[in-house]
């Protein structure tokens, strides 16, 4: 069964936009935060743990598909809820909720893939099949 | 016709991640630069001018959807070319595509409002149809 | 006597740089959301309640000054320890040490003002005396 | 002769916060990216090339010291003004002024060092002496 973790944030004045309210982009970085936390959650190293053990740098993004419902402001908690959606052979589909309590503020898909140096050009990166160790760790 | 903008960027230090890479959100950050750029270029006033005489506080986002093609990396110079893809009643789409010269690194949709303050309550924002003169402006 | 509150900060994986460590700016982010914190822990309203009710913006800073020590990473939780060390006419000193449990990352100074939007200009901003209750709350 | 270099920076809307004003750790981020292009301009290989080369993963801060002046706002364009003030054994002091044309908006210094990974320890980082032949390209 896929597991769902939660990761709490609280918003800063610096995250909020002339309009007062969270700056769009920084729930994309607190999702990003979310992710590396589900997997964490679930036993996996950190990244610059893992590049060293096993040449995997992350996770980085192929397509991020993101839903605003509800602005947010500084001060307030919000909470992201992370679980893996779909497991295929080269990437995943991660799903983020960001709550505000029982408000739901904002809706993300987020498509990536665990990735290494490219072999030939280490300026380079390239995708790898999903290790089954992190994905069995992950409950997938 | 619709117009299409152009807009630079020169990816810091600072928009780079442990990776090397650019922290996919500043993407985001830079569509949302290039999105005003836009209706700038187009003649429309910002948006600190608009909330005075017209109550408009800007164009805040319902939705992206962003496909990340390649990494960008410090020192290098962008180019977001920016349209609008479709007028709605009420919402807008804008396209943008993120090159480095000829490669296209980033390619994303957005749909966004026009927004004023809420008339019952000044702490939410409220979506107004989409001023006739502001999409005239921008060839629509 | 003056009071010191501790404001946590979880270092997110967006806040780190190519170097694999915390991006500088970020401690001054963090400095920021301490110093809010502080005010709103001794009861001081936060900004877009006083803009209402007593036309103050904030706190502008005018001056920082900041040492770092040693390097944090993502994944680390940090506590930012922060008191009013002066409390002038016009200006305020806030003193701010970053520490991961017992080690002191960073330690910084700012120089703040109260300021309300200028009577004869409403883009530019205006300092104004300390308000007295203001300072009270804060046990100055 | 030191050398004087200019980097141009365009305030982005998502550069603000909810005062409507530039949020006053991008000056330092803003500086920091004229520190990396003074370099750049001197001659100096970014530092993803001479971490490769040479060890040396760029010149992280020690100290900050900066004084805001007026403030700046989003479409605006600014000049960040870059020199070395004074090169010492193991560290140097950067010297920023960031202007609007004619009006100085911030000043600031910066301590900084040239540094590899420890030795001992590839998770902490070390200060060297300043390299004679980086100094010399900058007219040290």
């Amino acid at each position: 069964m896929s597991k769902t973790t939660v990761y709490e944030v609280e918003v800063m004045f610096g995250d909020c936009d002339p309009a007062g309210i969270v700056f769009f982009p920084n729930f994309s970085k607190w999702m990003d935060a979310a992710s590396l936390h589900f997997f964490v959650q679930c036993g996996v190293p950190p990244w610059r743990e893992l590049v060293k053990t096993r040449g995997i740098i992350g996770t980085p993004l192929l397509e991020i598909h993101t839903r605003f419902l509800k602005p947010a402001t500084y001060g307030e908690r919000l909470q992201v809820h992370t679980r893996v959606e779909e497991w295929r052979e080269k990437v995943f589909i991660q799903h983020h909720v960001v709550r505000r309590g029982d408000d739901v503020l904002c809706e993300g898909r987020e498509t990536r893939a665990f990735c290494i140096r490219h072999p030939d050009d280490p300026d380079r990166i390239k995708a790898i099949p999903i290790p089954a160790d992190i994905r069995a760790l992950c409950g997938g």
